[in-house]
């Protein structure tokens, strides 16, 4: 079984819970929400993502032969416990927003309704998910607004933290309005398009620069991207102009060049003069290397005549806040509400839906956090995606939401467009649900 | 097949280089070494970890027929290059710094001898592996030498970004010193010890906050640790003494406390003197809630009754140096040392050695790091591994390395064991290899 899946991807605690709920006949519906306590500083708004993956975990979880055995042998569980366990299966209900919409501290972005046990369980890989597609689509839609038209790809994967992460960063930046990724498995299991130029060990392996260019032309023609900087990005530049009129006559185009280091605004203009000189006016320019919003910002602002960019570690780490306070609480059990309230950590209790409102030109205009049966002005956003354990609906495609996060991205509020995040966007907590709140406080005094 | 294992789990580039290489016959012997170009400024050394995952990889590098039908019908490669991969494997050398060896900037972690298109394509995947551990077992080491002889479990799995991340945590950390994990998935694969408590939600679930520690106790009456900042710290310490009483008449044990938010020393304090007058001396008290290596101290500094910590978020994601600038980079093809130059990213050309030198006392005293036939003061640190694809020798057992990290945190020296990092642990470069250095820049004039 791989890790992905396995139901032991959990903390021990859950199921020592479990075992405890067991004993006690503890079964009754619990509703758990999953949110942001609040948002890092760097941020300004999220985009919910990892939804997806995050009801293949639920359809499919059950516990192996050897995961029950091992439990059974680890002297923790008793085997009335572990029986229990090899029954384990997902009924519940879950409601969610939309994959890609754009959210803010506190609320929910799942909803899990089931018998306590199996609401508790999932809460640890669920937070593992959800965190980290969440993480990187608010970082990706960040590099969007930032560089509007431009060609942007996930470069990520050799420093995005394991495996899934890899693979799942591609997923999240795509979403988020990327062109595409460099992660190969990241093509043939979401169907990304991938982008590739080639690295500086090509152009070492080679004693002269230009024969480097010219195999590698040679070898794709339809894809012939070639890198700069091994040396000095300058001279291979001038090198490349009389290889292209060669190649030109074997059919083949230099369809760009990557610039890979050193002040990318300025090697970016000698290098257009140098190939618009050199009659090389279609070939584009891409630039990588430490780039992030922030320095894609500045390049453009700076009228850097790029036309795309690779965004790896910066993306794929989102390094300026490299995590998000997401939680996974308790909000009602056996029809009863529940409240935490410890010190800096407390929550609003209740099954609660948001409300979203826009303005006269659709734009964001505020949200209100609201119990669900107290319906607020605007548009619910959060929708049943599962029932009984089953997907309510077929696997949505990636296009369609990366279309809605489009027009999410288009509805921020202008503060939000431009990164900014001194202003905070207004959730609104509804009155019912202050008075519950309030409520329950009194009740454990 | 699972996405760790898979080959296409590496950057489109390297297929297209391998498709280059492949048509011009570039199959001689290629050098590579994985490296940090830099610490990040919160880090004064490294651990290196992953090698034992890296070696896995190597081992087992094959792709699939589903994977080669992907690769052919994409529209990027001929057939003659799908045939090759088809037979491709990893036939080449590993040279590697034990696991857990402590390391610095431009020492090779590892040094990989392969037919080109070999040492090429498993550059993405080797720097995830062993960037990802490398970076958690040096941050975990910053946490175990701020709170010697405490009990630190790695509580990090729901916000490590991903499966393998959070699965990988659990091992770099435990390497590292921690005493184990809460994510059951490690005590399964790795053998790891396991810790675990009670989340909010038990309390919550409950109606008095005593029928869920004593439902609790009840149902694992070996390992009763409770969690008393639900709704009010004191006050459930307090609820806890007669509980206790009632418990142990029943011949169960309250073992510990876990606090989870507020003042940690404050309240640890408190709970200290209600646990210690209501006769629960022995009773443990764990903290957890937003700690790293910087809190630990100031906890421990300020004389905080606290026996352990759970460390979650700021560990598994290294929050406050998410990643770090490791690179795999051509040193030496067909017999000739190999440099690149770009600005700001040049590297040391040709095979290389490092020789760690030793004062008096044991400590490390200074690093050469030399060409590899170019002996110099100290001892060698990276040894063969690897030959014809295969290990050389045996699985080292996690307690194996474990215990070598435990060395190497007691030989560092004292500026760097008490996570100062303002002064540079010293890196000799050998005079031969600046030699080579300038005469390789000399001959690209």
């Amino acid at each position: 079984m791989s890790m992905e899946t396995s139901a032991l991807l959990t903390d021990l605690y859950q199921l020592t819970m479990l075992q405890t709920y067991h004993a006690r006949g503890m079964e009754e519906l619990a509703v758990f929400e999953l949110f942001a306590r609040r948002l890092p500083p760097q941020r300004g708004f999220l985009i919910a993502a990892g939804v997806e993956q995050a009801l293949d975990y639920l359809e499919n979880l059950r516990f192996t032969p050897d995961e029950l055995a091992w439990l059974a042998g680890c002297g923790r569980f008793n085997q009335r416990f572990v029986d229990f366990l090899a029954e384990f299966r997902f009924t519940g209900t879950v409601h969610a927003l939309p994959e890609g919409t754009a959210c803010f501290a506190d609320e929910p972005i799942l909803r899990v309704t089931a018998p306590l046990p199996q609401a508790q369980l999932v809460e640890s890989r669920l937070l593992n998910i959800i965190h980290f597609q969440t993480l990187i689509a608010s970082k990706a839609a960040r590099c969007v607004l930032a560089a509007p038209g431009k060609l942007l790809v996930d470069f990520g994967m050799r420093r995005a933290h394991g495996a899934e992460a890899g693979l799942l960063a591609a997923r999240a930046a795509y979403l988020a309005g990327f062109s595409g990724t460099a992660t190969v498995l990241a093509g043939l299991r979401f169907g990304i398009p991938l982008f590739g130029t080639m690295a500086h060990s090509l152009i070492q392996a080679h004693d002269r620069e230009e024969d480097a260019f010219e195999h590698f032309a040679a070898a794709q023609p339809d894809n012939v991207v070639v890198l700069l900087d091994t040396y000095d990005t300058e001279a291979a530049a001038r090198k490349l102009i009389p290889l292209a009129h060669r190649l030109r006559a074997r059919g083949i185009a230099i369809k760009g060049v990557r610039i890979d280091s050193g002040d990318l605004s300025e090697a970016a203009r000698r290098v257009r003069r140098t190939l618009d000189e050199g009659g090389l006016d279609q070939a584009t320019i891409f630039a990588s290397g430490d780039l992030d919003e922030t320095r894609l910002r500045q390049l453009l602002a700076d009228g850097a005549p790029i036309d795309g960019f690779g965004v790896g570690t910066r993306l794929a780490a989102s390094t300026d806040a490299p995590i998000l306070e997401l939680v996974y609480k308790l909000q009602e059990y056996a029809g009863k509400p529940r409240r935490k309230r410890s010190q800096g950590k407390a929550t609003w209790p209740g099954r609660k839906q948001v409300y979203r409102t826009f303005d006269a030109d659709g734009a964001f205009a505020g949200d209100y956090l609201s119990l669900e049966d107290h319906p607020q002005p605007g548009e619910p956003l959060l929708r049943p995606v599962m029932k009984g354990g089953r997907r309510l609906s077929a696997r949505e495609s990636l296009n369609t939401a990366r279309d809605r996060i489009r027009a999410q991205l288009a509805a921020l509020p202008p503060a939000l467009s431009a990164n900014q995040i001194a202003l905070a966007y207004p959730v609104h907590i509804a009155p019912e649900l202050r008075w519950l709140a309030e409520q329950l406080d009194r009740e454990l005094h």
